[in-house]
């Protein structure tokens, strides 16, 4: 038993702040089901909140591949909320004695071979595992907020982890879309917090020396190298900055650097006075917005960068890459088998100032259709990089009904007719299960030779699939509207 | 004399490395001649290669408004790359003795009322200006690498620098698309490379231990805090890991962080041993990818990145807000003047496999000249907010022709017919200034009550506007294409 095909059901999470309650969501939108236990009243209202913060999320980070959601329940204490549980993430405030403790009691209550992860942001595994009965199963999942779209979680064991531990967690992380960073020497802070910290120590003192406000702080990086940040870090951009002599010539340009006075070298004082300017300064740049609305941004900037980096390059880079390949390996049924459906949910960013799907997102999902159905007749991708290519010449569309974010609609493809250069298609767009078209597409497309730019008759391969497909469809009437003009008949 | 309608139309690059480069290319693209020089025999290579790059990136992160270029001039000396120059930005190697020398011989060749900046990454700026004539012209101006996509520069003035001096060049770099970040206080490394410098020497220590590799530092960032760095900062985001409680919560629980040894408080040795290190580690992490190539996948996500940011709340958010704000404030053309006339670029990469502009797209741009229309005879958003809009009901397409990646083209837009609730609309899109038609737009509009989601008379003004404009365009012939139906006559 290696731990690659760990997969648990009924994750039991304890402690349910900004970042159990971020695990529960992602586990949640993953189809598994989420047991939550805190002590604080507001912990179900935190964890509906999120959730529902991350469902919108993922609707438009993952259009038209969302999984059946798992369920979210809020346990009355602890011994419920592990009852029956294969998996625990533990996310209590990061004070060792309480994590120590309660730990304890999750590994008395739990059967051994449940493996429990610990969110803590940098307390080390070998002292928190130290006191457990069955130490080799615990191991720390550091997540980043917001936890249901930031994919980094770092994996670090402690001198007692079993390797397999290690495996059966990564595996399961990386089901959820997550992409695990293995912590391979055990130190304070792991690796991504003492990088955060040291950048946020230096923060606090250019706050303490009055060189710069929390904005400043921020927009000295957030217009400049954080940018960068979103997609390659600190070394591989030093390369590029280093030119085509890539990183020893930086290191030789930049490295006596590291002797002058750029950073303070220690952490400052948090003084009272700290604390308040720091605190006030951070008002003044919230500038009354809530929390909420401020999250609301984040989670529409942070689903827009990761769909965006998922476009860079031939696989995606970086966050969009793991995107990708999350939405490669799980089973998502865009297709109802047939060559001639096509089936999707409207990504809630289709939608127009009236509320209703956007005019050219039509004509897209009826082109994606079209795609669909040339690669079932054999002229897909390929097909087109050997030279020959359907086009498009004419479109004649229909808007009679509304098609809204959210709803799951299907596309069927008729073969209206064909010749040996040209193919006549008709879609019609309803609600998934629905007969009453929202709207219908009729194209004329010509088969060309695309080096040479003009019709050709398509190959006998090609043909014949059409033949089959209108065969098929053979018994199934004319569909309604086919033929029109547009025209306006005068009123008596 | 404020400074505040300060626009060189030349300006002088001394040092042509990586970001003396990046700045030539951006004022180039902002329609400036730049003249750069720099001893090096490969910097005319390296500059022509840098603008181009530019120049590709700022076609998408721009379509359709890109201002006319200024020239790039290699100049052969320092004299000539100053004559006639009104603006100077220095990018030398950062040696305090170097830039000196070479800032007291530009100070001695210009006239005294032209600006000099230097690029420098920590210098202080009283330094730098203690050897010049006119100390209160130069000022640091700071950028980031690519200069031609990051919009941050950090503006730091030494104590000699007059106010004048500072308000000229903020206005010159707000004017190139930059945003602005005034460094109040003169301190070595002034604001963001304090953050930077701090992150990496914490970096290169963990190195030095062996905790993590080039790489893993990376996507210790990437995967997770650089994604939110790219539009939040720091401590806006550990505002929000604060919850409801905000900043004061944050530092509560955090706060004690402080005191844990997360952070190794100095930099680290550059030992040979850490130099081969780093740089083998980075070799790895690059994979025999070129720096060119990685360049290239970087402009490709910064530029994907912004424009996502750009779509982010109601004005875009971070660097995609200064975007947006770069876009309003430049006089673009994008509409011939004419309510029935659109122009615009084909974005490159609205391009399909086939090498033409994506079908939808082609309807995208014909919404965009309805929603033109709709705008001029009164009812645009403002009209849909109060509760009445313009639904289209049917559209035909016809392709005649291609558009590409970057070609001008235009739309014009005739009304064939109108009564109390429809209106029917014929678009042609050709090449700007070409007559040959490209792709046909046929719609009929119907004219809704949304709140009782049914169609009603539109009012008098409404229909006033379009009769008038019906009688501008009442001497053109009836367009050709216009009331067909798809069919497939067949051939004999």
């Amino acid at each position: 038993m290696t731990g690659q095909d760990f997969s648990p059901k009924r994750c039991a999470l304890v402690g349910g702040g900004v970042i159990g309650a971020g695990w529960a969501a992602r586990f949640v939108l993953n189809g598994r089901d989420a047991v939550l236990y805190d002590p604080s009243p507001e912990s179900r209202v935190r964890a509906e909140a999120i959730l529902a913060m991350a469902r919108a999320a993922w609707a438009k980070l993952l259009p038209g591949a969302l999984p059946q959601e798992g369920r979210l329940h809020i346990a009355a204490t602890l011994d419920e909320a592990l009852d029956g549980a294969d998996f625990v993430q533990e996310s209590l405030p990061e004070i060792e004695t309480l994590k120590c403790a309660v730990l304890a009691r999750i590994d008395a209550l739990l059967p051994a071979g449940v493996p429990i992860a610990s969110s803590t942001s940098g307390l080390l595994p070998t002292r928190l595992q130290a006191g457990l009965r069955h130490p080799g199963r615990f191991v720390v999942g550091h997540p980043f907020n917001p936890v249901y779209l930031l994919p980094l979680v770092e994996i670090c064991g402690g001198e007692q982890t079993s390797a397999e531990t290690r495996t059966r967690v990564a595996t399961f992380y990386r089901a959820i879309g997550m992409q695990v960073l293995h912590v391979r020497k055990e130190v304070d802070g792991f690796i991504a917090d003492r990088l955060l910290e040291a950048l946020w120590r230096e923060g606090l003192w250019l706050i303490e020396e009055g060189v710069a406000t929390t904005a400043e702080l921020d927009d000295a990086i957030r217009y400049g190298a954080g940018l960068r940040w979103a997609f390659m870090g600190t070394f591989l951009t030093y390369r590029l900055a280093g030119g085509d002599a890539g990183m020893r010539h930086f290191l030789a340009q930049f490295g006596p650097a590291l002797k002058l006075p750029w950073t303070r070298l220690v952490a400052p004082e948090l003084t009272q006075t700290l604390i308040d300017r720091v605190a006030t300064q951070s008002d003044d740049q919230a500038a009354g917005v809530a929390v909420r609305a401020l999250e609301s941004l984040r989670d529409e900037a942070l689903v827009k960068i990761v769909r965006a980096l998922a476009t860079v390059g031939p696989q995606g880079y970086g966050a969009g890459a793991t995107l990708n390949a999350f939405v490669a390996g799980r089973a998502t049924v865009r297709q109802d088998g047939a060559p001639t459906g096509w089936q999707g949910v409207v990504p809630p960013d289709w939608i127009d100032y009236n509320g209703h799907m956007t005019e050219h997102r039509y004509l897209q999902l009826f082109g994606e259709a079209t795609d669909r159905l040339l690669h079932a007749i054999g002229a897909g991708m390929d097909y087109v990089a050997a030279g020959q290519s359907f086009y498009t010449v004419e479109t004649h569309l229909r808007h009679l009904g509304q098609a809204y974010g959210g709803m799951a609609i299907t596309v069927r493809t008729r073969i209206l007719d064909a010749d040996d250069k040209r193919l006549h298609l008709f879609h019609t767009l309803t609600e998934a299960g629905g007969d009453t078209p929202l709207a219908t597409a009729e194209h004329m497309l010509v088969h060309v030779d695309t080096a040479r730019g003009r019709g050709a008759p398509m190959p006998g391969a090609v043909a014949e699939a059409i033949a089959l497909l209108r065969a098929a469809q053979g018994g199934e009437p004319r569909p309604e509207g086919a033929g029109r003009a547009i025209a306006m008949p005068r009123r008596p």
